[in-house]
């Protein structure tokens, strides 16, 4: 069985199943997404208007029993960055549209104004429209009970809670997990290109679903239990992370200077302790939660966790190293508990976290808010964003606007994103990807945190230059191409490390589709990657110019190390001669 | 005596007089303005930062007796757009700069956060600074009669209301007017910049000032004559403007299909009668106002006025066809006077008529205002945009911003400045120069409705393609050069018209510096503007697809014509073939 494009036309509100073209064959999750993108949409086009199409994709081995195969990848035009965009995620939608056969499922059109909200239901042979005014105006967990009891739990749910259907850049896609509530395709406004689709909801069908036909079962098994075994060896992906999940990393970037505090003004922050991974740890196993949680099936790893209250009630899940930087040091709580409740409030609106809590960084600066004030940065969040009040829709827009409605200097992003949790002054390789990636500020584009900080592929300075290029550009390649595979970011540690591991990576999928890929090939395919993505930035206005770090970076130093962001724009546009 | 270059440092709080290098020698207004920013500032620098810089110039014949001559150039990197800026005035600042032997002046640096506002007062021999908490929060009315106090009337003065201070898009730069109260450096933000370094307002001596010395008083004095002649022997600039204003313009666009209506969506509006220039002349008569009144001292259109209300009071002067457009066929109002009393407003507070009016005909599509209802929006100007309530600041960041905090797709804007009065599908000379100019949609940039609608310069059909590239291209090479001689944009009619026009435009040139300038050196110096300002924005980031209006206008049909926009990407490109 081959594997089928589903295509839907919310204009004709019409739907197509088709064989998949021959160049798109050998593709999946990023890869995939971003060569649909770059063929059928036109550059210049409004992001939120007729001619921009949300396109989803599994990863190549997703569906599969391979270790940390469960990602799915969104791609669209970003009303965020202007540029090309891919976001992935984990829950359990990539292996269900996988084993479905849905190779790649792509939303095109747009529906005339005032129409309502539709709900899409995918099955093996065809695409359902449903209207579903009951919806509108409902949130993430409401609309997946809803679905979940309407096919009777077997289905994968991806929607959007009201910040999406308002259309507004920090909106999201949410993905059912499999045991906690929600995962999200989590960056660059896909909830707000879903929004302008007047797609509400798409449930894929979990119950006419086959395993995924290996070509050579045998060799996949094998290459798989070596693969898992380097996942599971490796002491960043088999102890680190499970063990604090990714909130591991408050007190390594804290000791390295590189944890951006107060709206990046410092890399150090004197209450780092009451919001670090090894608090979190303690706090989940006094009350009763869950240290370890796979974000999809099939995770080894096991980094996300079940974060209860006080009182040992469920608060949230998948309770990130970002989110909690963004409004522990960032916009000051020092609550872990209160983080917990707006991550839960986050992912029930559909409103990416890491976007939101850059916004509220500067939302100081902006005078919205005080630094640490966890009860009104909650309030924000429930009373104007989701209900789209005035300063809802300021908040809305992301970081970027913000400092435009306000005339502000100090605005960290890159083409218009929101810079995650890594001070690039500080993490020089870190602020090479941010700067050069075709996504915007991306800590997940290229993470050079591995080796500038945790000594992982080696060790460059974070603090120096040299280097950092390189590196970046390496980690970039490799990434593209791990997106493309529906693997986990994760899974680069062990790739850093460990030969063994790539040579299983590049097994299982010849195991999977009967090639003979070799390392190269996939190093190929990550450069491709980029190169395509690259030329539809180029395309869609976006230049040189916009590979840079925002200016007073380079004026501002940074403590403690008191560094300035130092990279000159040649260094910087020679990330791209490959 | 040699004009001065005068230098102003925010950081430092220091200032120097200096010799103007030999290649600014034979520049003034927006040639000088345009030269200085792109050859001191950095492309990539934050418009808002301690990188951009505030030019000031005086076109080349201000200051003289020659008629229409009276025009100030500012000119910056715009927050509005990202590119280069230059926007210019009438009023008495640009002949009493010219005469105290001001060429140009540069106001750069910024100082540190919580630094209070300043009052620069410009002398022959100095620069003064004066910390000005009493007039922070205030608005331009308020600033201007300190200043006329404080100097006896014998000062020009520039300042910025409480937009300005905000850092707003929409804040423009007021000058005092001859006659009347204000004119305003109006597009792409130049009060926000003017606010970022801290500036509250400017006064320029106007006790110890010269005479301009002529090279060739009897030349001058000849050419100056023959120039005046055309100027008044014009039937728009001689009869039509001075007797309707450039309000005259309603019914003609509305006749032509070409007024905007409803945000962009038709091109005739059923109430154009109760806002016409013929209704306004009435009313001025009835009311003991002014139907004639020049912008500045020496000016023979004399196409602005003075309105009264109902009761003989005044209302407000400078009263634009541009504005009576934005908050008429295009946000609603049917009540003159209404919009009369929102043009005062807008005056005092220093915000961009056209970018506010604009920004309001697309807050009706955001269900921020109902369209037509002027008491609101009156209200939405006074009490949120002058407050920088959180309404008050997405207004405040322009059309563009806006669209994006909403998620629309209807954004009548180019490099991010809205639209002027004329809608570029059935006046498809002047989409031309919307696409293509370095401003951003400016009308003024290359005023193709002269040759499309009121058969100035010939005759290109207005619904056609054909030949609109090459009349745009034309006009904007001559309105780069006039815009630099201090000339107003209406000078342009006898300009395309009557060759004696441009011969005696030379001649006083020649008069004025002792040179031997040809009309083709006028020519190439307005293609050697345009080329430094396009560099400076490609150097900035923008690219050829920023020479593009809104996608909606290529698939959304405008009525009466139903015409759509159909220049292809390649034909709006060969604009730069020269």
């Amino acid at each position: 069985m081959l594997d089928k494009i589903y295509r839907v036309n919310m204009t004709t509100m019409d739907f197509s199943i088709e064989e998949a073209p021959a160049e798109w064959m050998g593709l999946g999750g990023r890869g995939l997404t971003s060569t649909i993108v770059a063929a059928e949409v036109d550059p210049e086009c409004h992001p939120l208007g007729p001619n921009n199409k949300l396109v989803f994709a599994p990863g190549m081995l997703s569906g599969t029993s391979a270790a940390n195969s469960g990602r799915n990848s969104c791609g669209a035009k970003s009303p965020l960055t202007g540029g090309i965009k891919e976001s992935n995620v984990g829950g359990t939608s990539a292996a269900i549209m996988a084993k479905l056969g849905v190779k790649a499922l792509i939303i095109e059109g747009m529906p005339k104004e005032g129409a309502p909200f539709y709900h899409l239901h995918i099955t093996k042979e065809k695409v359902e429209f449903f209207p579903v005014p009951e919806l509108v105006g409902k949130n993430n967990y409401e609309v997946l009970d809803y679905m979940l009891e309407k096919y009777h739990k077997k289905v994968a749910v991806m929607s959007i809670g009201t910040p999406g259907e308002m259309r507004m850049n920090l909106a999201n896609i949410s993905v059912k997990d499999p045991g906690g509530k929600l995962r999200s395709h989590g960056r660059g406004g896909m909830g707000a290109v879903m929004g302008s689709k007047k797609v509400k909801c798409i449930t894929v069908d979990a119950e006419s679903y086959n395993e995924i036909t290996l070509a050579n079962p045998e060799k996949f098994k094998e290459a798989s239990k070596i693969f898992t075994k380097t996942l599971q060896e490796n002491p960043i992906s088999g102890q680190g992370l499970p063990a604090f999940g990714t909130n591991v990393l408050v007190n390594i970037l804290n000791e390295a200077g590189g944890l951006p505090t107060r709206n990046f003004r410092e890399g150090r922050w004197e209450f780092a302790e009451n919001i670090c991974g090894e608090t979190m740890a303690e706090n989940i196993k006094a009350r009763g939660g869950k240290t370890t949680h796979g974000c999809h099936a099939g995770c080894v790893i096991q980094c996300s966790q079940i974060y209860n209250d006080a009182d040992g009630n469920y608060l949230t899940s998948g309770f990130e190293y970002e989110t909690i930087w963004a409004f522990g040091s960032n916009a000051g709580i020092q609550d872990l508990d209160q983080i917990a409740k707006i991550d839960a409030l986050m992912d029930d609106l559909g409103v990416d976290s890491i976007e939101t809590g850059v916004t509220l960084g500067i939302a100081v600066d902006a005078g919205i808010v005080n630094y640490g004030d966890g009860e009104k940065i909650y309030d924000l969040i429930k009373n104007d964003i989701a209900k789209g009040t005035p300063l809802g829709r300021i908040l809305g827009g992301g970081t970027h606007l913000v400092g435009k409605l306000y005339g502000l200097v100090r605005v960290p992003t890159v083409k218009g994103q929101g810079m995650p949790a890594y001070e690039p002054r500080a993490v020089k390789g870190q602020g090479v990807t941010y700067a050069t990636s075709t996504m915007g500020a991306d800590h997940t584009a290229g993470y050079a945190v591995a080796t500038n900080i945790l000594n992982s592929g080696g060790y460059v300075d974070p603090l120096k230059k040299e280097g950092q290029i390189i590196l970046s550009r390496n980690l970039q390649i490799a990434t593209a191409a791990v997106d493309s595979t529906g693997m986990c970011i994760f899974v680069a540690f062990p790739l850093l490390d460990d030969p063994k591991s790539l040579t299983a990576l590049v097994d299982m999928i010849n195991a999977r589709f009967g090639t003979s890929l070799t390392g190269d090939d996939v190093t190929n395919l990550g450069m491709k990657i980029l190169k395509t993505e690259r030329a539809f930035n180029l395309k869609a206005g976006l230049t040189p110019s916009d590979d840079r770090l925002p200016e007073f970076m380079k004026y501002e130093s940074l403590p403690p190390h008191n560094v300035v962001w130092d990279f000159t724009n040649e260094e910087l546009d020679s990330f791209w001669d490959f």
